[in-house]
């Protein structure tokens, strides 16, 4: 049998564990150019709670009754496609389910690593999400001042850290929540500073810092914390607009940071969003790939993995994202 | 003697004709170094409001009780710097009245045109805000679709053109107040489509006029415009944040448009602001002046003078400038 996660309804504001519904239907067979996949790893991303609401993403909302949507690692079971073989582990959309039929062309192969979980974290959305936001869009130059928001999370960390590997003389600074994380960002990832926005005054705490303000805010938070950052740009500084999960939540949308545009202009600012997706050219995907699997090789880039164990706990795990439950990637381990 | 408009205060919202005074002096004698510029025209730009107010734009505020700001055109009248000889033409920043001394390496030699207005329009500071917001910033694509706010006043309207010129197939459609000035973005500068925003309703004459959506919005005016532009941007838009006029009165920096940063993020759309002065490097300076002149002389570039008389009408002229008095460049002829 086949569990599947449904998404019951939409949810307000925060997530309810009544949104969701667990079901058994039988493994489904795949048909001509299709295969399935049995699910190993399921990423937990805020943006699955930003496709659970009604207005479009990137992509479609998750459909109600349908299965609940999320970037899955999984190993080929069966295969009508000669791409794949049985075996073979896959990168692939398969939901919040054991198994999943997917088209063979939305499928993409991965080498075997040890742990596979890397796949999912530094080698996966979370790390090519970071590589990009730094390297692509925010392209840090010598001596730049950098901030990270949600810098204990698996995109923030990443994010970091590859500031710090990507030119000469880079400060960066992470704000997160709580004395444990703003510990492991200064003490195990090496950052110049943690801010605790739980303890202290998040726009004082900057100044502090980098007390010449900010050349490149990679933001992952939006709301309050981006417009404290905003307000300390220096003049040609660049916000790559990465998520907002500290928006993701409300039920109508809220006004933008006060600056947007007249301190834009005044300062020669600018603020880009990204998808990851934007860079999935095959050689661009492939060179960021290797890239980042060499820093892990070489012990320069650290990944912590936030593993919950059953498919039946990624509600929870999804639920927990939000309150900054999780130190670096969390995923839930759906089989071995 | 000199006439010279002080700023006794700060303006509280509009400009109010009692925020400023005439005063007469000497004319004053240069010091090394320094050149005495008899103003022949004196540039009337939405950025002269925002520099009176308290906040720093990218330069200090207006000193109460000081000469108002402005970038003039003149005639050297005596110098005390090798570079500069009476008779010769400059660009400064002389400020409202009839002589400023000036640093010689603050002021820009200028090649005698016929008309002189052309140095404060499309070959002035406007037009090459045009140009650099146009070509450095929101770089059009073929196809582009190109909406322009404040597109009759004197950087929108040269924008325009510029955009038009810069990529093939690009369709243009500007917004500015009024039927006069909506004719004559059609039918004198030969934009795609003009949008009167006095009389009707914004988003959906967007839509009408560019049901796809906006590749590229260049904005002179913020507030609501921005908003009703930013929802309807199509993926990897840019937004090139010129200036923001609607919010130069305000007396409280208000919230920023719902949809920043998260829209940014799911539609990869950049939002990007500068100043010209940004591109002042003198070899790409001199090359947007000859693109420019190359464009008027071939008649491709329509810049229309908005030439208000006297030196004593300037703070009436800005405070036109914020009713959308003027169609094109509004200046004041202060002496031939």
């Amino acid at each position: 049998m086949n569990r599947q996660i449904i998404m019951l309804r939409r949810p307000s504001g925060e997530i309810d564990p009544a949104d969701f519904e667990l079901r058994q239907v039988p493994i489904p067979a795949p048909g001509e150019g299709e295969v399935l996949v049995r699910t190993l790893l399921l990423s937990i991303d805020a943006a699955n709670r930003a496709w659970m609401n009604a207005m479009p993403t990137y992509k479609p909302p998750v459909p109600v009754g349908g299965v609940m949507e999320g970037v899955t690692v999984g190993r080929v079971e069966a295969s009508r496609d000669p791409r794949f073989s049985p075996g073979d582990l896959v990168e692939g959309f398969g939901g919040w389910q054991d198994y999943a039929v997917e088209r063979a062309g939305a499928l993409y192969p991965l080498t075997p690593r040890e742990p596979l979980t890397q796949w999912v974290n530094a080698l996966g959305v979370a790390g090519k999400t970071a590589y990009f936001g730094v390297r692509e869009v925010g392209r840090p130059r010598p001596g730049d001042q950098v901030l990270v928001s949600g810098a204990a999370g698996s995109v923030g960390s990443l994010a970091a850290q590859i500031a710090r590997l990507s030119a000469e003389g880079v400060r960066v600074v992470g704000v997160a929540g709580g004395e444990r994380k703003c510990r492991w960002l200064t003490e195990e990832l090496g950052l110049d500073g943690a801010i605790d926005y739980k303890g202290e005054d998040v726009g004082r705490a900057i100044d502090r810092h980098l007390p010449d303000g900010v050349d490149l805010f990679f933001d992952n938070v939006g709301g309050r914390t981006l417009q404290l950052a905003l307000l300390r740009m220096r003049r040609h500084g660049r916000v790559v607009c990465c998520g907002a999960v500290s928006t993701y939540n409300d039920t109508v949308a809220k006004r933008g940071p006060a600056g947007v545009p007249a301190l834009l202009t005044i300062r020669s600012l600018t603020m880009q969003g990204f998808v990851v997706t934007d860079y999935y050219a095959p050689a661009v995907r492939a060179a960021a790939e290797a890239q980042l699997a060499e820093w892990i090789d070489a012990g320069a880039l650290v990944a912590r993995d936030d593993v919950v164990a059953g498919l039946e706990h990624a509600p929870d795990a999804l639920r927990g994202l939000f309150r900054g439950d999780n130190i670096g990637k969390r995923m839930v381990r759906v089989a071995t």
